[in-house]
C-alpha cells in the first residue's frame, strides 16, 4: 500500500517538483479474546507500525511466532474493527479470538504483554504520541544549509563510523552543524538506539543548538525516528533511504524539513520544501 | 563493539574459510528509580536489543525522547548493574535514578510502560525467549540448495515485490522451495511485520514444508528475525545484509544455516557451513 506525495527533487543540478510514491506506515492495535476459567477476556496485546494490508496474516504470524498459540487452528476468527480513520480511511484495530484455551499460553501473555515493558513505538498509539508533542513543543528551528552539505553528510557519517567499515552491519546517527561539520556520531545495530545514544550524548555534553544544526541518519526514515528528532527541536532531518508516509506526515505537521534518498548527485525534499536549502 | 566470527565465504566461484567482524547485539534492560508520594519506586521500563557501548547515553536519549523527563538534569545517576554475562562478559542491566519527581511524567510511565503492550523483542529478555524455543522445538529441517539459488533468491524477491519498485522503501520476506521457486512473499515497512505476514499467510494456506523450503529476507538479520523463522522449523535463512552477533548465535544453537551479504557473485555462510549447499 502506498500513496502519492509531492516531492521537491534535486537532480542534475536543478530542483523539480514531482510526485513520488511512498510506502504507508500506520499503527495497528492488536487485541486478543480468550477464555480463562470460563470467563472471556479481551486483552490489548501490541501496537505495531505496519503497512496496511494482510493485517490478518500479520496477526496470525505474530501470535504463532511469539508462541502465544501453538497451532494456527487455535485462532477462531480475526476481525478488523473500529472507525475508519486517517487520510487512508482504514481500520487500525484488529481482534483475534482464540477457540482453544488449553493451547493458549496464557501465562506467557501475562508475563510478556501485560506487566512488562515497551519500546519507543509499541505500547502507545501514534495519535497519543502526536498529541503529546503538540502540547509541549514549538516548531523546530531551521538553519539554512546548502545542497552540497546535504549530499555530503551521509558520506561524512559513513567515513566517521568506527564500526561500519568493520562489520557493514551497523546503523549511525550524526549531529551536524549547518555548515556541514560533524559534531557527534553514535552507532548501534538498532536505528532507534543510535539516535537515542546520539541525543543522550548531545544533551549531557550540552552540544544542542537547534537553530544551527541538523541530524543525518543511515537507513530509512520512519515515524519513530522523526518523533525522536522532533524532541530536540532540530528542524532538518536527512536520511539515506526512503521515508514512510507517517514520517512525512509528522515532519509536515511540525514544519520539519525532511530529506531522503540522498545519492551522489540527487536527493528528495519531502516537507517544507525549498525554504531551508540555499546555494 | 564487534566480534570475530568464523565465516565460510563464497566468492569468485570458490569457498574459503575466513574470519569476519560482526556487530554485537545484546539485550539491555532499562529500569527507572523515581519518587512517588515520598516512596521510592524501582520500575522496569524496557528491554532493547542494542550494541553494547554508550549505554548511559542510550538511556538518557530514551528517557528524553520518550518524554519521561523534560530535562537531562532530572537524571540523578545512571548505573549499569548485575552480573557480567554472555560471551562478551558485559552487564546488560542499567538503572536511571531521577531526582526531580515534579518533572517526571509518572502518569506517562504508568500509561505507556506498565499496563500496555510490547512488540516481539521488547517486553521479554532474549534469554527467556531462547529457553522457550529450546523446550518446544526440534532442530530445524534442512533441504539442500545450490549456490546459484542462494545468489538468485534476493533478486527474485525484489522482482516480485509489488511495492518496492514503486516506493523503494519497503521490506520483504519470501518463502522459497529448495529448488528456488518463490512460493509466497509479503511486504511491510517493518522487517518483522513482513516476516510475521509471510509466516501467518503460509500457515493459513497450509504451505509450510520445512524440509524442502528456505526463507529470504531483505535487509539485515537480527535476533528477532531469526527467532521468528526458527518457529517454522525452516532451517535455512538468507539475508541480503549483515547479521548481528545474536542472530548468528541463535542460528548456531539450533543448527540453522544462516547466509548473509548476498551479492551478485558472493555470499557469507555464518552457521552450519557447507552441509546444506550443493552444486
Amino acid at each position: 500500500m502506498n500513496s502519492k506525495y509531492k516531492v521537491l527533487k534535486f537532480k542534475s543540478n536543478k530542483f523539480e517538483d514531482i510526485e513520488d510514491l511512498v510506502s504507508i506506515e500506520e499503527p495497528l492495535e492488536i487485541s486478543l479474546r480468550f477464555k480463562e476459567q470460563d470467563k472471556w477476556i479481551n486483552q490489548n496485546l501490541s501496537i505495531t507500525m505496519r503497512t496496511p494490508g494482510n493485517d490478518e496474516d500479520l496477526v496470525r504470524g505474530f501470535l504463532f511466532n511469539e508462541q502465544i498459540i501453538q497451532n494456527i487452528k487455535d485462532i477462531d476468527s480475526i476481525k478488523s474493527y473500529g472507525d475508519k480513520v486517517g487520510q487512508y480511511n482504514i481500520q487500525n484495530k484488529i481482534l483475534a479470538s482464540l477457540n482453544n484455551s488449553q493451547n493458549v499460553n496464557i501465562s506467557k501473555i501475562k508475563k510478556d504483554f501485560l506487566t512488562n515493558s515497551s519500546c519507543g513505538v509499541c505500547g502507545k498509539s501514534s495519535l497519543d504520541a502526536l498529541e503529546i508533542i503538540k502540547k509541549n513543543k514549538t516548531n523546530p528551528s531551521e538553519p539554512k544549509i546548502t545542497k552540497e552539505i546535504i549530499i555530503q553528510s551521509p558520506n561524512i557519517l559513513q567515513e566517521n563510523q568506527s564500526e561500519f567499515s568493520k562489520t557493514g552491519g551497523i546503523h549511525a546517527s550524526g549531529l551536524f552543524s549547518s555548515n556541514g561539520e560533524l559534531i557527534n556520531l553514535k552507532e548501534d545495530v538498532g536505528r532507534h538506539n543510535a539516535l537515542d545514544k546520539l541525543i543522550g550524548n548531545t544533551l549531557i555534553n550540552d552540544q544542542l543548538d537547534p537553530g544551527a544544526q541538523f541530524i543525518t541518519c543511515s537507513g530509512r526514515l520512519n515515524f519513530e525516528l522523526v518523533q525522536k528528532v522532533l524532541m530536540t527541536d532540530i528542524g532538518i532531518m536527512i536520511g539515506v533511504g526512503a521515508p514512510t508516509s507517517l514520517a512525512i506526515d509528522l515532519a509536515n505537521k511540525f514544519d520539519m524539513t525532511l530529506v531522503g534518498f540522498v545519492k551522489r548527485d540527487s536527493f528528495n525534499v519531502y516537507t517544507n520544501n525549498k525554504k531551508v536549502i540555499v546555494g
